[in-house]
């Protein structure tokens, strides 16, 4: 199947990495009404997730590396649901999770990470709403925990 | 109206709780474009809100357990809402927040409570996506919060 | 382009404020499928951010009118949006991230100061489901942060 989404991304220098498994007992994606609900995806960064806390041990300049990761594994969810990242008519929305010391205050800076990912794989199609804010604490000891709604063609 | 949802989770010994009333200025479930949304629920074992912090005085079994009665609310949210759980057609989406101290990181464990309960509520149209992150202090100190989309037919 | 809910607005006081910039890399709205994504909006009164924490050094009053002003944002956003919030068929959802010490546990109180200016606003169609959770910090300091969900008619 085409997909100059994932070609873009490649010659951007970006890999999709390998659809992470939930944690758990949910799926990554569901698929209601034209619109994908992306669960909430970790950080990895070669393989390794990225834990710590902005603010303490995570500087801005790696949360917002973390947050590319999880814009990229939101994107490997979402190809390995459609088929093609082509299918994406707009990213809809992106709920950031920066874990956090109660003085970090740069959620912006971090979460910027994964939107500026999106504008570069699709462009204006990847401009979206997005609510960033600070938690005490994340699954694994994640960085950083970003979940997506996507709106998709028929396919 | 026939229910063999309702009827399928009192074989597995789930009673729905009375719905609660809102804690505030706003309703349950919003029905738009045919997807409900229904708002965060709290946990309510045996009419008594379960409180307290994972981490601190909560284990991750009673967390479990806490977010099994937010999901059996929820459902109870939505069977008041549609009048049968059969109009369900997919629980979409999650999204689980979990009283947490800082160094607790085990919130998927926690949150299957609920995402159990809907897979054994609706078989496949019970896998949903879903995000949990922690958080440090809840509506009246409870242990966790859960708010959910669902996919629903037309009446 | 008439706006009969802005002008009721007017009436009881309240002014929409200029809609807020971004602080980052994303837009203010997405518009998929009839419903209307609006990013998390942070409270300018008197176009100073209202920061603090709840617990802390702001007061549930204080709180409230935080997230009234939260509340103001997104209209105003929906209104830059829409050209006219008579567009607005339902609220449908809120979700409210109070800046919170590890013991304030009265997020609901605070939240409601959104969620009686919706109704308010739009009467019944501004009743809407709702979370509201503790965070221990937001962007740049702030005391609440609120996104949403509209349905709205097509234009």
């Amino acid at each position: 199947m085409t997909d100059t989404i994932a070609a873009r991304l490649a010659e951007l220098g970006h890999t999709l990495p390998q659809p992470a498994a939930p944690v758990a007992a949910y799926v990554p994606t569901v698929l209601a009404g034209g619109l994908l609900h992306v669960s909430g995806q970790l950080p990895f960064v070669g393989g390794a997730l990225v834990t710590g806390r902005l603010g303490h041990d995570v500087s801005v300049e790696q949360g917002y590396a973390a947050a590319q990761a999880c814009g990229l594994m939101l994107l490997a969810q979402v190809k390995a649901a459609l088929g093609s990242l082509d299918r994406v008519e707009r990213v809809v929305k992106l709920g950031a999770f920066i874990n956090s010391t109660g003085d970090f205050t740069d959620q912006p800076k971090v979460a910027n990470g994964a939107s500026d990912l999106m504008v570069a794989a699709f462009g204006d199609a990847g401009r979206h709403a997005r609510s960033a804010v600070g938690v005490p604490t994340l699954p694994l000891g994640a960085a950083v925990e970003i979940d997506a709604v996507f709106a998709v063609s028929a396919a």
